[in-house]
């Protein structure tokens, strides 16, 4: 998840590594499809990776998703398609962005998913969620991959 | 909007002195219509006041909604129902709440909605909206009153 | 439930008696809100009536309501809102429309709801449905009124 | 599309059948993602092909997701999500099935999709689609295959 609009440069690169080294691992990217921001740069990183993308798209003009994305997923459904973005992530990792990756991040610690925060600093409101490890930041992608391999060890260690 | 279940009962009686305020203007009550902390709070006030009350509800089971919503809307959706509530809401009024709480506010800053936090202090995270009145605090029902007074008038006018 | 779009003028006038009647009866009309076809129809007959309208629009914007929907819930997810209109009705009332009209009375026959049709015939597709009385055809608004009332006679015994 | 539950256990074959076509021409196979009826089927088929296949489900549990599901969407919508199922879709194959069904191929008709009917009679209501081609019956999964095929080059071709 992350900003729609990206006022520094340099975090188009950190999503565009972040989307690269996911591929890497053979995980699934998906994010919300468009063709700009965050959700273009971690797709064009992925597909660089030879991984797979998923866009999960607010309307249901295909023309709107990103080059990047193999499956456009057109839900029609506005804005609450944010909803299913984060339902469906295993983890969610968040880049800088506006009230609208606010509001995913509220939500995904809401119905309890991991949340990764890559160089955005969220402040106290969520201080909750990092004493008990649901909120994790992060300084660079390489340090997220880390942080999804020991989160999904647990939770397949838990599913045997 | 406000947290599904209350830690201090004195927010309790502000949810409900809110909207019995709301009802006496004669203005219409929309919540997320559970029968459950702020929502039950408001919608209860709001029917001591003599008003109309709307929850839009999270499942498509009526005996969900709190005995105080006279219209309850049954969508079925989930968590995604909190962009309806949002979205059809003229002014958005927070109360204390959790995650689910601050993901309606920053949706609601997203999409362009004035919200008032009543008692509930967000951080630096949305101050840039306080900055253009976008996001206003107020202490007291009363204030929140008097707030979207000033905000319908500035809506009717411009409408002329 | 009905055409966006009419193409018959007559059915603009039943539609608009039957919105009357369901107002007289004190009963609130729910429709999907827009300021065509029998939306518009029904709930002009239902304002007519002294009723409250409620409409379930598809998009974001309040403009595209009907002036006689009272209350426009503005849920932003497109056609998706259909399953809300019909999740939402204790019964479901289905004038002549296309496959939009169509899709919506499946749906409500795969939920439960009982349907109505007013002049609609279904051909054989629906035969099951009639067999059990879940789907009733009828040739006047009054008729529709008649039957309505028998069910919630039944819905409302069951309560007791 | 088709049924969550199967009467005739003939509808299984010819859905896994169809899958396995599909797979083998190298398209994405999308259902509604259930471990039930001809979703299962279809899907079962497409992975037996080496294909890829995509689950629009209506819960937030993965466990919903049969096992032949590549990538389990988790819209936690309930029924809306046969929306983004149709409107995701290039083409919409119905197998035989009840109400639910109905509605999709309903819809599919009313938002402009190509629905290629097998084995599955509608009746006269969809009559008028017949006659401009937008719905099509076939008799055999080879016969989809070919349908397809030909829509997919009127398509091509338009872009051009």
């Amino acid at each position: 998840m992350g900003g729609g609009e990206i006022e520094n440069p340099n975090h188009y690169e950190v999503g565009r590594k972040l989307g690269f080294l996911i591929a890497k691992e053979g995980w699934v990217l998906l994010n919300g499809g468009r063709n700009s921001g965050i959700m273009e740069a971690s797709a064009r990183g992925a597909k660089e990776g030879g991984g797979l993308t998923i866009g999960i798209l607010p309307g249901d003009n295909p023309s709107w998703a990103s080059e990047y994305i193999d499956i456009p997923i057109l839900t029609g459904i506005g804005f609450a398609r944010n909803y299913i973005n984060v339902q469906t992530s295993e983890v969610v990792v968040a880049l800088p962005g506006k009230t609208g990756t606010i509001s995913e991040i509220a939500l995904a610690l809401n119905i309890g998913k991991i949340v990764i925060s890559l160089n955005f600093y969220l402040g106290k409101l969520f201080n909750e969620y990092l004493k008990t490890g649901q909120l994790i930041y992060a300084g660079k992608p390489e340090e997220v991959i880390e942080l999804i391999k020991n989160i999904f060890k647990k939770i397949h260690s838990k599913e045997m």
